[in-house]
């Protein structure tokens, strides 16, 4: 950053928004990405369920009004730390196009960049990582999304990641192609 | 900022925490001081109520119960930017000393700044910029902070500004003096 840039508004920053099934790869591909901007010199902090679950969405459940409302809430910080001139990194299963529509609204054209982690169904039940498919699967608990619930993809993201498919790196390299083009460097 | 520090998590940043009564002077020294920290390269978003309300906190109203939760998600935001390495600036009357600590307690030790902007009632009510105190006196607004809502002055607040006796210059100079010695420079 220049000593002119630092007399301007604070320059508009980025929110990379990654959705996608439980255990398809959120976590991890958003923490990988953290990693690789820090690198690079950029503030990129995560919001992912439960960092937003344990301060500024605890008093939200699991219903499906307060699902919009977490997404929802997401957004709007998202927006308020790009606009604060961050890359922030959002990791929500956000299963609806509307919810994440709304989102992406909340910045300028070009600074919402989507990204679509897509492993199929089977895969995700198949890692289970964190035993939700399971209690899903034994209807102990409703509406999960893939499950009982809908995953709606999404139609135009700018980055589709298949998680079973590429590595780590090589979905991260994706990522920062399409992210760096976006900043203008 | 070094290289090197570019490479380490993003080094925490500071909240600082405007209080006061409406029409004390809250959000003219807020953006006075947000200016003075941007000519020094700091990134320094605003959390007003405007600014609030209008999106992370636009579906509450002005029950007790939707201003307390009003002052929890900016405290939370709040936590979130100045964990990411922000100075965020919060301009709230956030009327109770208990909805004020929650949200410094957010924050690591030092880096929460509660910037008391005092001017008496009389004062604030003389000047009604926004025609709030006519309103609240003729029973138009319901639990009106200072008329019909207690305030709950800070107790040990970290600077104590008298903004009908101090300039808006003098003000911020006092303030970016104990923000400078937060941030170790």
């Amino acid at each position: 950053m220049s000593a002119a840039d630092l007399k301007r508004p604070d320059p508009c920053g980025l929110v990379i928004w990654f959705t996608g099934l439980s255990g398809a790869g959120k976590t991890t591909l958003s923490t990988a990405v953290q990693k690789s901007l820090r690198e690079r010199g950029y503030r990129a902090p995560v919001l992912d369920g439960d960092v937003l679950r344990a301060g500024l969405c605890s008093d939200l459940g699991f219903s499906a009004k307060d699902r919009h409302e977490n997404v929802r809430r997401a957004g709007a910080v998202a927006g308020l730390m790009a606009e604060a001139g961050l890359i922030c990194v959002v990791a929500l299963i956000s299963p609806f196009r509307s919810d994440r529509a709304a989102a992406r609204a909340l910045v300028p054209a070009g600074r919402f960049v989507e990204v679509f982690v897509n492993a199929p169904l089977s895969v995700c039940e198949q890692r289970d990582v964190k035993g939700l498919y399971r209690k899903a699967r034994a209807n102990q608990i409703p509406e999960f999304t893939g499950i009982s619930s809908p995953y709606e993809e999404p139609e135009s993201p700018e980055i589709t990641v298949r998680s079973d498919l590429l590595s780590i790196e090589e979905s991260v390299a994706l990522i920062l192609k399409v992210v760096e083009e976006r900043l203008g460097r």
